[in-house]
């Protein structure tokens, strides 16, 4: 009899990474354990909920990121960011965020209030209150830097119509920026690379960009989602499984910042697989693709906004296939699992 | 020049131990740093708010216990009963809950499952599914045990009106049942004791007690509370202090469990001061307290409901205090710290 492998028995890191490890790991132990899908059809990101006739969105995120301040953003800017921005391409304005602490015993107090003032900073810019929250101490060899979860209720703007089921063939992808920026400044600030000096994380609110959208364009908005863990490459192959259809995507449109590709070629990654803090990637509707990128471009956070690709047919087996500036075809793959442990 | 004490400087244990120095770390470093008391009044257990007309609560807990799995629950079964608690102490129904996983890296899955299936039995009893969530992995130095935030949000029973502001001179405080259970169940087992075969965690959900309280007695029920970290002592400190009235109890009318005064006498500590997680203190109109009583103990969680004591006149130093058995009088004071780590 064969040994069972302890890769499928044991948690790996790679279980965490974002990418089609922590997929399985969702689908076949976390789902069927809490008791089968829910009623939206999956554990998702973040859920939307009626209540007493209010449409509301409501999700989670736990922080882990080492190191606690990074070039660009920290720990509590990071745990704001990230709930508000699953709440937003939701099409929900951030109304409310918990915040739970689990901090290691011996943290000096002055690193934690300052850790907290960046998240209270963050939040206020948002709109959304930190308005309830819990603190836990572990001892010092029970815990390595600081746990924070966020969780975040929403209300679902009435123009907000979005979802997989509502793309469509023709639909172009529009990305508001340069990619990998948030792994890269923090894998550099970790490896003391020297690069780590020009770049800085993205980590940004988008709720403004996910409102003027909405506003401006209505139901020609018909997904969005920040391409964090996994980074663009597992938000597009999740978007061309969840909707059956291929998508095309032109390498020579995506927005570049060249530290970061040289990060990426020094540490060996595709800066399509890297995390992103304060990107969107928006599915919206042929006609008001130039629309969606120029309201962007607005913004100070999204002036490099690009129309990178189509949605296609729905095919038998979905793919998202790069045209590279070579003049070749690639097709992108859902990452396995983590390549950058720890940065968000 | 004074060299600043270390205690002062940096995070203890008994900073998270629910009693008088958590209390200090969240009113002069957090809720400042966050930037200041929400509208509220304070980062308080459970948030109100009102979206769209629909009046909801909203709560959040981390759980750290060690270890994962205890006489009478575990992890996956505290973490959904806390924040189901949370809830129901408001006065709100829950709806829906979010689940955040901080796994460490080698844990076995099948372990995992089995925390999880427990915390998807207890969500599926409470009526509120989880229907949102994260999961992050830790390298093995980097994380002793599981952590799990859930974050709830509830919508309030139109019936419910509660609130600090609302107790008055003569309420009455009920009880639910026996003092002490989690906390001494989890510790007996850590330190294997041999009485944790008799003792159980009364680990369990209140929305029923809560739910069967307002919709029977209205605004008779003046304010409820779970007596988690820091016991009964600590609830009650809380409520004193924050309507600025004494409280006087019964320590004869507090039901005892005899396995848990025994543990505690052999651990040393006050059964007022450990951790519950299935008890109810509800503040009730004088009126409506036997009521109140019977309410409870058609319930098998609150057989033993008992009234306990009485609010008194408002003060200007107000206290909580304990008539003995022997007919003396004690001073019952909110705990410091930290008795028992990770216990919840």
């Amino acid at each position: 009899m064969a040994t069972p492998d302890p890769k499928t028995r044991t948690i790996q890191l790679a279980h965490g990474g974002g990418g089609r490890l922590t997929a399985e790991l969702i689908d076949t132990v976390i789902l069927p354990a809490l008791g089968g899908a829910p009623s939206s059809g999956g554990l998702t990101d973040a859920a939307t909920l009626k209540m007493d006739g209010a449409r509301m969105a409501f999700t989670t995120d736990t922080y882990v990121v080492q190191p606690l301040e990074f070039p660009g953003g920290d720990i509590g800017k990071l745990s704001i960011c990230g709930t508000v921005n699953d709440l937003a391409v939701c099409g929900a304005t951030p109304r409310a965020i918990s915040l739970g602490l689990v901090i290691r015993e011996g943290m000096e107090i002055a690193e934690l209030r300052r850790l907290l003032e960046s998240a209270g900073r963050t939040a206020r810019r948002t709109g959304a209150a930190v308005v309830t929250g819990d603190t836990k101490v572990l001892g010092r060899t029970a815990l390595e830097g600081l746990v924070i979860n966020t969780a975040g209720v929403g209300e679902i703007m009435p123009g907000a119509e979005l979802g997989f089921d509502r793309i469509q063939a023709g639909d172009r992808i529009v990305l508001s920026g340069a990619l990998g920026e948030h792994g890269l400044a923090v894998m550099s600030r970790r490896e003391n690379l020297s690069f780590s000096s020009t770049l800085q994380s993205d980590c940004a609110p988008l709720h403004e960009l996910t409102a003027a959208l909405i506003d401006k364009l209505g139901g020609a908005v018909r997904f969005m989602r920040d391409p964090t863990r996994g980074g663009l490459a597992a938000t597009l192959v999740e978007i061309a499984e969840a909707t059956a259809r291929d998508l095309q995507i032109d390498e020579a449109a995506i927005p570049v910042n060249p530290a970061a590709l040289v990060a990426a070629e020094v540490l060996g990654l595709d800066l399509l697989t890297v995390a992103n803090e304060g990107k969107l990637v928006a599915i919206v509707a042929p006609e008001a693709a130039d629309e969606a990128v120029a309201i962007l471009a607005t913004h100070d956070i999204a002036r490099r906004a690009a129309d990178i690709g189509a949605v296609d047919d729905v095919v038998e087996h979905p793919l998202v296939e790069l045209a590279t500036k070579a003049g070749g075809r690639r097709i992108i793959q859902m990452p396995y699992g983590e390549q950058l442990p720890r940065i968000c």
